[in-house]
């Protein structure tokens, strides 16, 4: 088979050549059952072994600390925007940092359940910079904070310390364009979501990471089925979950456990790599006479790289020689324009050279 | 390749072996466009296209009017028993028709948001029998009916007619089980809801078939991504759909347009099918003397066939009998014991003869 094209879609998104290759030679039988993983009752021995692999598998990856519980739950971080209050809101004050367009979401959906309070908020900056003067709330229920934003290209390097800042709150975190991207401190968090479809699997499975202490308040208007303690007591199974997604995050958590790079192996090996990927992308970008990245440098995400022609007029004449090359899905989003370049865990180096080569070869011809 | 065992698991479910192929065929590369369905962008025009082709299949293949309104969203039926009161309920009155196991916990749930009575209980026949005088009240804003039972095994065979009971409450129907499995009558019908596990595709993924001025008037409470309206306006795109779980229901769906059997093609095919799958097991079940089914014969279940042994000492030599005879899945649901053989649309009339032989033979042995 030749080599397949590098494929910059912002999610869902490209998955690694082993996982697709190993869930297609499965998919009639899986490990002599006689079914696909998509014919096998959730309550089945083979699938529960399954579904505590990949549990135990990210719990290693990610050093979830065991008074965390994941939760593999459905509708993604849009319908975690109204979930998260629903259970951890108690009524009462939510403070919401607002970094760029999912996390105003986030404010957005919160009001509906909570006092919503914007405790900081990088609009000054057109969301290129992350918002400093935090204004938190000692009675706040939690503050909520999106550690990458997907479409504005800004990223957390660091999780707040919110304690620091004076707050005894719990910290929220939508992690779902950087999840397994790199190591998480969970000392500063109280919860973790994100949606699979980035560095994880298929669309249609949540991440949820819920510290114990943080069980058991959701709201009466809270849905049985997002109730985080009903399904914590279920092992994510009060409803049917969505099982030929978990399989494939499973299969993503074997390749990720066995990756290596740069002497490291696991999270450390990728986030190395993804380092890498990065500052090779940026450096081209600021290099370039043609092409510029518009967020400040200390907060520029490390998996959604968003970037503009300085000439636009030659926007689809780049998105044509793209394609030609091999180099799929890299227009930017319709809120903001331009392109970018979302270089998750399974983009390899070599798709970031390639896009790098393009990069100075159109601009050689059009610069 | 050998003939693959006889799935009858309740859900998720077996799917037609063709579709998996073709699944298997395309994993790493659909349609040269040199992705996998779950790489593509759910915006992308690949994605549009294939969602596009699953829905105006759907619509067909189930003859779905103009005014109705379909949806492809998450959570299953038992987040839908939230949904659905959250959407239609105006917080007011709901009518509910206890069936079942799951129509019970339908009403459990609809309690939340709405003033909920149950119109009707099958309880004096421990659900072997459908429910009989409903008492309606005039001003319900809807009654909600389980169609088909998958627990108890009783389907409603003729959808009730809510006019002719005195009402003019919409008529919400639970059809996850066997949704797809024949024709629906919409006039009698507000909306459906069904998880696609059963005969579409895998869990993850769940129908949801709304009459347009249903639409509109969700309570305060309900959470963006399940808004009705909201999922409507942007074609079930307000969040990332499960792009993959769409892709395999829309194999699914073209494999049932194909489908043909008694001089019929499409569900009128399958729906014959099913009724000579059911009547296969239904009459050897009743000839036996060591095999029973409890349900009253109007109202038995196609899809879903519990039986009991009459000599319980016999249950796991039954099972691991089963098993070796390449029969998987048979073990009745934890809630009411004995066996349960599940036959979806994907189980051929051969499944079921294989299943009655080997009845007979055991019973020969054994009876």
């Amino acid at each position: 088979m030749s080599q397949r094209p590098f494929n910059f879609s912002a999610g869902p998104a490209a998955l690694p050549e082993e996982v697709l290759q190993q869930a297609a030679a499965e998919m009639l039988d899986w490990q002599g059952s006689g079914m696909s993983v998509m014919e096998m009752s959730h309550r089945g021995r083979e699938f529960i072994s399954i579904y505590e692999a990949a549990e135990a598998d990210l719990r290693e990856l990610l050093q979830v600390p065991a008074n965390f519980r994941i939760l593999f739950m459905q509708g993604g971080g849009l319908a975690e925007n109204a979930i998260v209050p629903l259970n951890l809101s108690r009524g009462g004050k939510v403070d919401v940092v607002v970094s760029g367009a999912w996390s105003k979401k986030s404010a957005q959906e919160a009001r509906r359940y909570a006092d919503v309070q914007i405790a900081a908020d990088g609009a000054a900056s057109q969301y290129k910079a992350l918002p400093t003067d935090w204004k938190l709330r000692k009675d706040a229920a939690y503050v909520h904070v999106c550690t990458n934003e997907t479409i504005d290209g800004v990223e957390f390097h660091e999780l707040p310390d919110l304690k620091a800042l004076g707050s005894d709150a719990p910290l929220v975190i939508d992690c779902s364009s950087h999840q397994l991207s790199r190591s998480i401190d969970w000392s500063n968090v109280g919860l973790a979501f994100g949606g699979a479809q980035k560095n994880i699997g298929p669309a249609g499975l949540t991440l949820v990471y819920v510290r114990e202490d943080l069980l058991g308040h959701a709201l009466p208007a809270c849905p049985t089925a997002f109730d985080y303690q009903t399904v914590a007591d279920a092992q994510s199974m009060y409803n049917t979950p969505p099982t030929y997604s978990i399989y494939i995050a499973g299969l993503v958590f074997q390749w990720l456990k066995k990756f290596s790079y740069a002497g490291k192996t696991g999270v450390a090996a990728i986030e190395q790599r993804n380092v890498d990927k990065a500052r090779l992308l940026y450096e081209a970008l600021d290099a370039s006479q043609l092409f510029e990245n518009r967020v400040a440098a200390q907060c520029r995400s490390r998996m959604n790289i968003p970037f503009y022609l300085r000439n636009e007029s030659l926007n689809d004449a780049f998105l044509a020689g793209a394609r030609e090359r091999g180099l799929l899905q890299l227009k930017g989003h319709k809120s903001v324009g331009g392109m970018r370049a979302s270089i998750y865990n399974a983009m390899p180096l070599e798709g970031v050279q390639a896009l790098v080569a393009y990069l100075n070869d159109f601009e050689a011809r059009h610069g």
